[in-house]
């Protein structure tokens, strides 16, 4: 039953996501945030869904770009960090509140379409420096949403537990082409290999990376 | 202390929660969602920011009025009811998640701008049909926003246990100009008279409205 809308980067987590719940999803959504890297995950996202033949949408939201703050945005005041995926390399990466925002229109999106879940991909390995992806976020905007809706949506974060090496080696035994999924932070054509985002996709794909790295 | 953000529609009663709050409040935020009724409502958020001197932002969320379902937007599948303001009659003014949205975009401009509260004007003659404007929402979103922020930003509804007959009485009391606030669902350059919030704000002006109806 095709009763879910997706929150889709495009980055290997949620695509990891697409296809272990393809049978449930009927409508995966991108936001467009006027991130550095929005481009290639854009055209990662449409790829992986014209693949498996799932609807797919992008919306612009282009207020985060103009009213929030963080280097990871292309107005950022800050560059990009190199260095390890930790707490204070990543800091200056935080979008305030962004999974709330981009849960709340999907869940007014999935009323819309009498739809009854979202699903995120948020995992283990973004909980100490992202609060809106950690466990107690979860279960808290998912009672949020299902007091505020009239079919009480609810989230489903499946991964919220597991580590993105975890996540990796699960979407191997679902068949993933990773070649088409974008991590780098600085959004150049190829992934850099040295900020945070690309030191975890190392890690995680260690043994079967498909990723042509600059460095 | 300025330190909080308020969600002004430019309807009765986030305009009297503005006057209320004036000494706290650091910026308003009006969202344009397309309803039929956005120009005329912005229109009064700007005047009254004006003359109280309170920074203001408009901010275009126009997914809304594409890719949600309500008779409230310019989009709309049915037209506005007309009658006594009540579940069915208002139920297809329905915009899913509507606040759940706004909110959430508020919360993260408050964390970019390092304010700690999130004002919003929803109040007891709301909940019988809009799910997010009830207590129990409002509790369990301000929960997760304050989860998903680093700086724990919360959110402060005071009206939610008034009705908007007391709002009006506190209004007066504070020396809100009513004449420069927008209820009407239809949109039309005079307030119609007849559709439910028109009939709604007649009750809670009555002996004090400067309003000219249509009807």
């Amino acid at each position: 039953m095709k009763d879910s809308i997706i929150i889709l980067s495009g980055g290997m987590d949620s695509v990891t996501l697409l296809h272990e719940f393809q049978e449930r999803i009927a409508l995966a959504v991108t936001f467009d945030y006027h991130s550095r890297h929005a481009e290639h995950e854009i055209a990662c996202a449409r790829w992986q869904c014209h693949k498996l033949g799932i609807p797919h949408l992008v919306i612009n939201i282009d207020f985060m770009e103009q009213y929030f703050r963080s280097s990871l945005l292309k107005n950022g005041y800050e560059e990009i960090p190199d260095g390890q995926y930790d707490e204070t390399t990543m800091k200056s990466t935080v979008v305030p509140f962004r999974n709330g925002v981009m849960l709340s229109i999907a869940a007014g999106i999935a009323e819309s379409q009498g739809l009854q879940h979202v699903l995120m991909a948020n995992h283990s390995g973004d909980h100490f420096v992202y609060p809106d992806c950690r466990p107690d976020f979860v279960v808290a905007m998912s009672h949020a949403i299902e007091e505020g809706t009239t079919n009480g949506v609810t989230l489903f974060a499946p991964y919220t537990p597991l580590s993105k090496r975890e996540i990796a080696l699960r979407g191997r035994e679902l068949g993933v082409d990773y070649s088409h999924t974008y991590s780098c932070y600085k959004g150049h054509d190829r992934h850099c290999g040295t900020c945070g985002t690309c030191i975890e996709r190392k890690e995680a794909l260690e043994g079967f990376d498909p990723t042509e790295y600059e460095a």
